[in-house]
C-alpha cells in the first residue's frame, strides 16, 4: 500500500531524463510524464551561465537561475556581490518554517564588522514590479487568481500582471528568491537574499524585490533545521550554515559547473503541461480539478543525458 | 539590515503570548499582533484530547488535532490504531521536497512481516466529501479561490463548499494531515498517514481523506531530510526516522500532556484577522494585496500562561 500512495500523483517529476514509455496514443489525455517523454529537445532551454548563480554550502551547491527581465538593478548587482566574493563565508541567518530561508552578513548591523563591498551596491530603489513588456510571451493560465488580474509564466518564471495598471511581476511561489530589505523600500539590494520554503507568501508581491528562482538543489534549503528564536533566527552563532561561495556559473570553470535544461514556459508542449495538471488522469485520481493555480504548476529541469 | 527585513511581516506569531503593546486606539487597522494581543479567553478554545493526537518522535513531540466532523470513521480508526500500539516502532518513511512527509509500516506489503491489527480496520471507504452540515459555522473567505466555489473555515479546519452539489471538504493546506492510500479509493484507512510540507496540493482536495491538522511540532517534519529514492522514499533503511509511538491524548496523563489553545474561528475576531492579513498595517509594507487565499490565512496557537 504504503509505496503506491501517491507513486502516481508526481511519478512524472522523477521520471524526467529516465526511459518511460511514451503513451500519448490511448484514448486518454497525456500525463505529464507522457509529455515530458514525448518532449522534443527544443521543448527545453540551457540557462544562461552569466545568469546563473552557484550557492555552495557544506551539503552541496544550489542553482538559481536569474531574473534579469524583471530585476535588472537587482540581478546585475548581485551578480557584481559574487565577483567581489562578498557572499563568501557569510551564512544562513535564519530558517522560519513554512516561510523563508535568509543569509547574509552577521555583522550587517555592526558598522565596524560588517563586510565590506568594493564595487557592488549596498542598497537600491525596490524593483517591486515593471511596465508589462509585450516582448516577453506571457502563457496565461485559465483560472484566475486570488491575488491578480491575470497569472501565468515568462521567460519560466512565475508572473502575474495587471493590464489597467499595465504593470508585471514576479509572484513568491516556492523556490523563489528575492532581496530582503529593512522598513525603507530602497533598503535592500541583494546583500541579504532570501528563498521561499513554503506556501506561497503572495503578501509579499510587489512589497519586495524577486530576483530569480531556485532550479535545483532546493532541498539543501528546505531541509535546514528551523531557527527558534524570533521569526526563524538562529539563536546561536553555531547554529549558522555557511555559505562557503557564490559565484556566477560564467565565471566557474566549465566542466565544474552543473549541466541543467530547464522546460520553456512559452510552448505548445507547456501548454499541454498545464492542461495535463489542471486534469488529472493518472489512474490514481479520483475526481479531477479541472483547475490549477499558478504556484501549483511545476517548472521541470532536467540534467541532459 | 538584516534583522529587520521581515520583523513585521510574521512578528504577530511570534509575538502570541509575549507581553506586546496593544494599539488598537490609532487611527491604522489593527494588525492580527494588535488583535491577538487584545483578544479574549472566549477567543480561545482548547482542543478535545480525546480528539488529539501526539506523534513521539526522537526529536519531540506533534500535536495533531482531528477532524472527527469531516472524516469520522478515519479519525475514529486512527485512534483505534493509536490505542492498539499499531503505530509504535514505525517510521517516516518518506519526505518528499514541497510535498508531503508520510509515514507507516516499512514492511506493509510483506504479508508474512507486516505489523498486525488488532481491532482496528485497515482499510475504509475513503471521507473525501460530505454533505454540507449548517451546523458547523463557516467562516467564508471574500476573495475567492482557484479550485472551489467557496472556501472558508469550520471547526478551525480549512473547508472548501460546493452548495450546488451540497457539499464541502476539508483542504491540502499547509500540515494538514491525510490518509495514504492506494489507487482503489478504499484503500486508506489511516494506517499510513501523510502531512503537508509545502505548497497546498489541491490537486488531491477530494481524492484522499483528510483528518486532521498539525497545531504543534510542524517543524520537526518539514525539516526531515528529503528522501532521494522516487517520491522522496528514503532508500536505505537507517535513513528512516522512528515513530517512537502514536497516543490519543486523553490516555496521556495529564501531567504530561501539551497544554495548547487553538484560536476560534468562528468569531468576530477571527474576521478581523483575516482583514488584517487582506491588508497589511504593518509599516513594513508598501503594497497592500487587497485579498488573501485560504491556505495563507494563519490558525494561531499559544501556550496557556
Amino acid at each position: 500500500m504504503l509505496y503506491r500512495s501517491f507513486s502516481i500523483l508526481s511519478a512524472a517529476l522523477m521520471l524526467i531524463g529516465n526511459a518511460f514509455a511514451a503513451d500519448v496514443s490511448k484514448s486518454k489525455p497525456p500525463t505529464m510524464a507522457d509529455l515530458l517523454t514525448a518532449s522534443k529537445p527544443s521543448d527545453w532551454r540551457v540557462p544562461d551561465p552569466e545568469n546563473t548563480l552557484y550557492v555552495e554550502l557544506p551539503s552541496g551547491r544550489v542553482v538559481i537561475e536569474l531574473a534579469s527581465n524583471f530585476a535588472p538593478a537587482h540581478v546585475a548587482n548581485v551578480k557584481a556581490l559574487a565577483r567581489e566574493h562578498y557572499y563568501d563565508d557569510l551564512a544562513v541567518l535564519r530558517v522560519q518554517d513554512n516561510y523563508v530561508v535568509q543569509w547574509g552578513d552577521p555583522d550587517a548591523e555592526k558598522p565596524a564588522s560588517a563586510k565590506k563591498i568594493q564595487n557592488a551596491k549596498r542598497t537600491l530603489p525596490g524593483e517591486f514590479d515593471r511596465s508589462i513588456d509585450p516582448s516577453l510571451t506571457f502563457t496565461r493560465l485559465p483560472d484566475g487568481d486570488v491575488y491578480a488580474p491575470e497569472v501565468g509564466f515568462a521567460k519560466g518564471f512565475p508572473v502575474a500582471r495587471d493590464p489597467k495598471s499595465n504593470k508585471m511581476w514576479l509572484v513568491h511561489c516556492y523556490g523563489m528568491v528575492g532581496a530582503g530589505r529593512d522598513t525603507a523600500p530602497d533598503s535592500g539590494g541583494g546583500t541579504e537574499l532570501y528563498v521561499v520554503i513554503g506556501q506561497a507568501p503572495r503578501h509579499l508581491d510587489r512589497n519586495v524585490t524577486l530576483l530569480g528562482r531556485v532550479i535545483q538543489g532546493m532541498e539543501q534549503l528546505s531541509e535546514l533545521p528551523r531557527g527558534t528564536g524570533g521569526l526563524g533566527f538562529y539563536e546561536k552563532a553555531s547554529q549558522r550554515v555557511p555559505i562557503k561561495s557564490i559565484r556566477v556559473a560564467a565565471d566557474v570553470p566549465a566542466a565544474e559547473r552543473t549541466a541543467l535544461e530547464v522546460l520553456r514556459t512559452d510552448t505548445p508542449l507547456f501548454q499541454d503541461l498545464i492542461e495535463s495538471r489542471r486534469n488529472r488522469h493518472e489512474e490514481w485520481f479520483q475526481y479531477q480539478a479541472g483547475h490549477i493555480e499558478l504556484c501549483a504548476v511545476p517548472i521541470p529541469v532536467r540534467t541532459p543525458k
